[in-house]
C-alpha cells in the first residue's frame, strides 16, 4: 500500500477511513499519537485515530452531511502529515443513519425515521467459531431483532468456559481444561495464570468485532457494545484506572465511527465491586469526550438501578429486579427518568436454572407486550438447554423458542404506530392502553390511536365508550397467534366480542374525516 | 309442641336449641329479650336468643365440654323461666370443634386437628332455586373446599339482578323487571320502591340459611358468612345504627351456635362509603360482645387494606390490589400482621369482562401455590360466560374450571405438613421455598420438610446442598398434572432434573433417623 489511503466518496453515515503508515518501534499503542481533523460546510469533527498493528494507523470518520469534506491527520505516529478531501453521497437503502432519542421516550434514526427497538441478547456471539457466528447472522436475518447486546471482553460463565477465538491483548490466557460447572465460579476472585500485556491491544480482535459491526449494519442492526462486565477469568474486568481509559480510547477511535453502535457501559455494573460509581462516571466522560457522534449511552445493572438521571445516560437499559413485575413497570420509570425505557433483561425463554433464563415464550411476549403498551421496549434473549452447550443468550447460533416469531408480529404492529412512540393511557385498572406519545409534529395525532392488551386476563367483550362523533375502526389482535382481524366500524359507546383467551388485545383507530 | 323442649343429649360442639313459646304481641324482635345461661363444670356461658316468628323464641348453645350441663330461660319474652339440664356426649366422625387460629399464621380446630383453608366462593349461593342450592352441594362433595364464602343479604351486581328466594326483612321489594347490565349500577344510589320494616325480620331467610350452614357443616365446610356488602338495590347496605345493631344481634343470636361459622364483617368494606371505620368498630365489638364462642373474624377489602392489626381480627382476609402480584405478597403480610393470610380474592378463574374474573385456571393455582409456600391460604372462585347466568362466583352450580381439581391435588399435599402449617424459608431469589412453620410441639420439625415451588419458570435441574449428613427422600411434583415422582434418596450436595415445563415443585424430606 501507499503511506496513505483514504476513500474519494463516501455514503453520508457511511464509514470514511484513513489508512496512514507510521513508527512501528516501541509500543505504538501509548507511545504514538495519531488524530483528523475533517471539516465541511457545516461540520468541524475532530477525532482520534489508533494503531492497528504491523505499522499501520487508522483514522475513521462517519459524515453528517452530503457536501465536501477536507481533512488533516496529525500526529506522532509518523514524521508526515496528511490531507485530503472527498465527496460525501446520499445514503443509499437502509442507511437512516444513527439511532437517537426522539420524543422524550423513543427512538428515531438521525433522517426521523422512527427506530422501534427489538433488541437481543447474544454475549459472545462475535467470538464463536465461524460457523456458530455465521449460523449467528443467518438465523438474525429472519428475525426481527434490529439491536443486539455483545461484549468486547471474552465471557468466563456458566455454559461459557471454551476459549474465544482471539483476545482483546496481546498475552496467554489462564488454562481453562479443568473448568467445570462446579467449579467455575472460583476463577472470578483469582485471575492466576493469566499473562498480558494490557497496554498492547491484539488488533486482530477489534478487526474482527468490527466486521461483525459491519455485518450486523447490514442487516440494519444496531450493535450495543458491552464495553465491561464482570464474567471475567483473565483480569480484564480488574485492570489498572489508566488500562481502563486506553482501552475505553482504543475502543471508540475505532467503533464510534460506525453509525449502528451503541455503548454499554457496563453488562451489571453492580457485580464489579472493583469499580466504584466514580469509576464509572470517569468511563462516561471518556466515551463521551472521545465519540464525537454521541452515539447512545447506558449502564445495564443486575439488581441497584445505575442513576439514569445522570446525563451522560441517553436511555434507561434495565434488568428487571423482581421476579413477577417487570414490564409492567415501564410507565414509572418513564415519569421517573423522562428518557426512553429499554428492558434490556427481563429473563429469557428457555429452561436453564436459573430463574432468568427459564420463562416461557408466552410469557417473554407478554413481557414485551406490557412494555409496549406502556411505550417502552423490552429485549429478548433465549437459554434453551443444550447438549453442545451453544445457546443463543451467549453463542448465538440457532433459536429454539417461540418467541421470535411472535416478537417479529408485534414489531410490524409497532411500525404503524402514528407519529413516533407509543405512550401508556391512564385507564381502567385491569388492562393497559397504549396510545401515541405526544407527537413533534405540530398537528395533533392523539386520541385517534389506541391498543388496549389484556395480557394473561381473558375478557369476552369490553365495552368501550368514545365521548365524540367520531367513528372508529377496531380490530381484534391475537398476540400469540399472530392475527389481526378487523370487526368494523364503530362510535360512542359498543362493544367488542373476543375470544375468552390469554394475549388478546383491541386496536381502535379514528378514522380520518374526509 | 310444648311450651319447651330441648336436647337432653348434645354432641361436643353440636347444637343446643332450647325452644320456648312467648308473647307475640307488638314488634317481638324489638319488643322482647330472651337470653340464656348455660354451666358445666368447666364454663358458663351467656347468650341472647332470638325471635323465630309464631310466637317462637330459640336460644342456641353450643358447648365445650363433655360434661352435664343445666341452663336457664330469662326473659321477658314470656311470663314463665325455664332450666333444664342435658348430657353432652363426644363428638364424631368430622366434628373437630370450631375452626381456631393456630401457630401465629395457621389455623387448626379446636381439638387440634390442623385445618388448611381451601376456600370457595358463591356470594349468593343460598338464596338461588332449591336446584341450583343442591347442585352447588353436589359440587362441593367433590371438591377439596373447605370454607364457603356467602352473604346473608341478597347481592345486586352484574350477573346477579333476579330476586333472591327471601329477603332478611319484612316488606316489598322495589321492582326489578327493568334491570339490565346497562343500568344495574344506577340502583346503587336510590333505593326507591323499595318498602321494608328494618325491624321485623323475615324469619323464614334465616332458618333457610341456618339449613345451609348445617347442610356445609356436614361437608366440613366452614361457612364464612359476610355480614355487610355494597351490591345492594334494597337499602340494606344503608340501614340506621339502631338497625344495624339490631341485625348484627340477630344474625349472631341466630348463627353463633353453629360450629362451622366465621364472621366477615363485610366483602370490599370499602366500597360502602356509608360506613365509617368507627362503624366497622362498632359492627366488630357488638360481635365480640355476642358471640361467647369467638369465632373466626375478619373483614374484606376492595382496595385499601382494613387494619388487620386490630385485636379482633383473627385472620387477614384479603383481595389482592395489585394485577400481577398478589399471593407473592403474602410473607411479607405475615410479617406485616403476624395472623393467619388469607387470599379471600385473588380473582377468579374464568372469562368474564372483568380483570378480576378472567385468569386462566393455570394461574389460578399457581397463585394457590404461591400463597401456600409462603405460609398463607388462597380463595378459589369462578367465573365463566354463561347464558343463563348461573356463574359459581355468585350462584354456585357447577364448576367449569380447571382449577378445582388441582386445589384438590394441593390439598393433599397440604395435609402432609407436618406440624402445623408453612412458613416461606428465605432462599435464593427465583424460587419460593415453604419448610414447617415453628412447632407448637415441643419437639423441633424444623429443617425436615421443603416444598421448593418453580412458578411460571421451567429449570431442567436444580442443584441442592444440605450441609449435614443427613438423608432425605426427594420428589418431583407436577402441580398442574397433579403427579408426585419419587426421585431417591440423596444427601450434602445433589442434583434434581425437572422436565423444563411450568409449576414444577421438588418436595425433600429429611428421613428420620432410626
Amino acid at each position: 500500500m501507499d503511506n496513505f489511503t483514504y476513500l474519494r466518496q463516501v455514503e453520508k453515515w457511511g464509514l470514511q477511513e484513513v489508512i496512514c503508515k507510521g513508527h512501528s518501534t516501541g509500543n505504538p499503542f501509548v507511545d504514538f499519537k495519531i488524530k483528523g481533523i475533517f471539516k465541511s460546510k457545516n461540520q468541524t469533527v475532530e477525532v482520534d485515530g489508533f494503531y492497528d498493528g504491523n505499522g499501520i494507523y487508522k483514522v475513521r470518520f462517519m459524515p453528517s452531511f452530503e457536501e465536501e469534506y477536507t481533512f488533516e491527520i496529525t500526529g506522532n505516529f509518523s514524521n508526515e502529515q496528511y490531507s485530503g478531501s472527498f465527496t460525501v453521497l446520499p445514503s443509499v437503502e437502509d442507511n437512516h443513519g444513527p439511532v437517537r432519542t426522539a420524543n422524550t421516550y423513543h427512538f428515531a434514526y438521525e433522517d426521523g425515521t422512527p427506530y422501534y427497538p427489538v433488541g437481543t441478547t447474544c454475549y459472545v456471539w462475535a467470538l464463536q467459531p465461524q460457523e456458530v457466528q455465521e449460523e449467528t447472522l443467518n438465523t438474525l436475518r429472519d428475525t426481527a431483532f434490529n439491536k443486539i447486546r455483545f461484549c468486547i471482553f471474552p465471557k468466563h460463565y456458566d455454559y461459557n468456559f471454551k476459549e474465544p477465538i482471539s483476545y482483546p491483548y496481546v498475552g496467554t490466557p489462564c488454562d481453562s481444561s479443568n473448568i467445570t460447572k462446579e467449579n467455575f465460579s472460583k476463577y472470578y476472585s483469582s485471575f492466576e495464570g493469566n499473562d498480558w500485556d494490557y497496554t498492547r491491544f491484539n488488533p486482530e480482535h477489534f478487526r474482527h468485532l468490527e466486521e461483525c459491526i459491519q455485518k450486523l449494519c447490514e442487516l440494519s442492526i444496531e450493535a450495543d457494545l458491552i464495553l465491561m462486565h464482570p464474567y471475567d477469568r483473565w483480569g480484564f474486568s480488574s485492570m489498572s484506572a489508566e488500562n481502563d481509559e486506553l482501552y475505553l480510547r482504543y475502543v471508540v477511535a475505532r467503533f464510534a465511527a460506525y453509525r449502528n453502535v451503541w455503548w454499554s457501559l457496563a453488562n451489571e455494573y453492580d457485580l464489579m465491586p472493583q469499580k466504584s460509581i466514580q469509576d464509572w462516571e470517569r468511563f462516561a466522560e471518556i466515551v463521551c469526550q472521545c465519540d464525537p457522534y454521541s452515539h447512545l449511552r447506558s449502564i445495564h445493572n443486575c439488581i441497584p438501578f445505575y442513576n439514569y438521571s445522570q446525563p451522560w445516560i441517553t436511555h434507561c437499559c434495565i434488568q428487571r429486579q423482581d421476579l413477577y413485575k417487570s414490564a409492567e413497570l415501564v410507565a414509572e420509570w418513564r415519569e421517573q427518568y423522562k428518557k426512553p425505557i429499554v428492558l434490556d433483561e427481563i429473563a429469557y425463554e428457555g429452561n436453564i436454572q436459573h430463574g432468568w433464563g427459564n420463562i416461557s415464550g408466552k410469557e417473554l411476549v407478554r413481557r414485551f407486550w406490557e412494555a409496549t403498551c406502556r411505550g417502552g421496549y423490552a429485549g429478548h434473549g433465549e437459554t434453551f438447554m443444550n447438549t453442545n452447550d451453544v445457546i443463543w443468550w451467549s453463542h448465538g447460533g440457532k433459536l429454539h423458542g417461540e418467541s421470535a416469531e411472535r416478537l417479529k408480529f408485534l414489531y410490524s404492529v409497532l411500525k404503524e404506530t402514528p407519529g413516533v412512540g407509543l405512550k401508556p393511557l391512564a385507564s381502567s385498572w385491569d388492562e393497559v392502553v397504549a396510545t401515541t406519545q405526544s407527537p413533534i409534529s405540530p398537528m395533533s395525532i392523539e386520541n385517534n390511536y389506541y391498543i388496549y392488551y389484556y395480557s394473561f386476563m381473558r375478557p369476552s367483550f369490553r365495552d368501550f365508550y368514545f365521548d365524540d362523533k367520531s367513528k372508529f375502526v377496531a380490530e381484534v389482535i391475537d398476540t400469540w397467534e399472530m392475527t389481526i382481524e378487523e370487526k368494523g366500524t364503530f362510535s360512542g359507546k359498543f362493544r367488542i366480542d373476543l375470544p375468552g383467551k390469554e394475549y388478546m388485545a383491541i386496536r381502535i383507530r379514528k378514522i380520518k374525516e374526509t
